[in-house]
């Protein structure tokens, strides 16, 4: 097993769960009830935070993991721990501002592609070399 | 494998396909038609069952193969029917009130709770002990 | 490692991100700015498009995934490669009409109902023989 992926893994998967915690605070806070999903600004946008993380889930989890199996242990880890640091400064910066959002985004945009374009290179590699 | 955390998997995305259905039923019978999902309450509430699912899979699902490599198979299933469970009893409780989905929503966080615990004692463990 | 399967992974990775895409570019377009969600008929379709992506991306990859493992890599890939052209006929079904994303929807629903089953059949299978 790669145990620093693991690590990282569930690292992302904490934060990913932090984030849902601000959306409870962030309804108590701007008195937004439950089923409702807008009504304020402020909360709208940690409700946002929350919700994009949930969209990179399924597409982090997956390369992070296949590039671990297909390429290397540390170096997977090592770009989690790039798009987990990404993800803190797109939490921090929208939850301000929505403007502020786009440097942690692309942060963790480009960890995701080296993810993505080392797995793929990875697969190809092991295809035609068998193993 | 794990085949007894494979069989709790496929339980759980029993589950949460279940709860797609029940909007697609909700979307019928309150007269909400697609792309809107909001318009009527108890639309809202059968809606917001099926998102926290999702917002919970790539929290559970991740926890729990974890749990399974690094501890054991059983032990990850047992806390994944728990979790199964309390899903059970939250979307029975919000889709009658949203005051009534507390007790299931803490039955399936402890269960996450403890496959976190878990898994993270296993995976340093296995790294300080080798193997 | 099934290496088709992690390289039909990629592909519907690689489609879910485009659908995200796809929802920036109709911001720009129809003036819908963040954290909003709302407020066109055309963003809210495409926006439907990735939700619902994301929503069935938790129901794909495990289905998949423990398809490929208990039954057989190059099976689970063409199931998924069905699932992968089915989410194309969706996405530009609706991206067009919400009412022409039928029949894209009911393809990829009968990929992922004959991974289930296939998966299910295979956990059975080995847990009864050995293995």
């Amino acid at each position: 097993m790669p145990h620093y992926t693991a690590l990282v893994t569930l690292l992302a998967v904490a934060l990913y769960f932090w984030t849902g915690l601000a959306v409870a605070n962030a309804r108590q806070k701007f008195g937004v009830v439950v089923p409702a999903t807008t009504g304020h600004a402020d909360f709208e946008r940690v409700f946002r935070v929350q919700q994009n993380m949930l969209e990179w889930m399924p597409i982090f989890l997956p390369l992070l993991w296949l590039f671990a199996f297909y390429v290397c242990d540390w170096g997977a880890a090592l770009l989690g721990l790039v798009w987990v640091v990404g993800r803190g400064f797109f939490i921090l910066g929208y939850s301000q501002a929505a403007e502020k959002r786009h440097m942690g985004f692309f942060i963790q945009l480009g960890a995701s592609g080296v993810l993505l374009i080392g797995a793929l290179a990875g697969i190809i590699w092991r295809m035609t070399h068998g193993g």
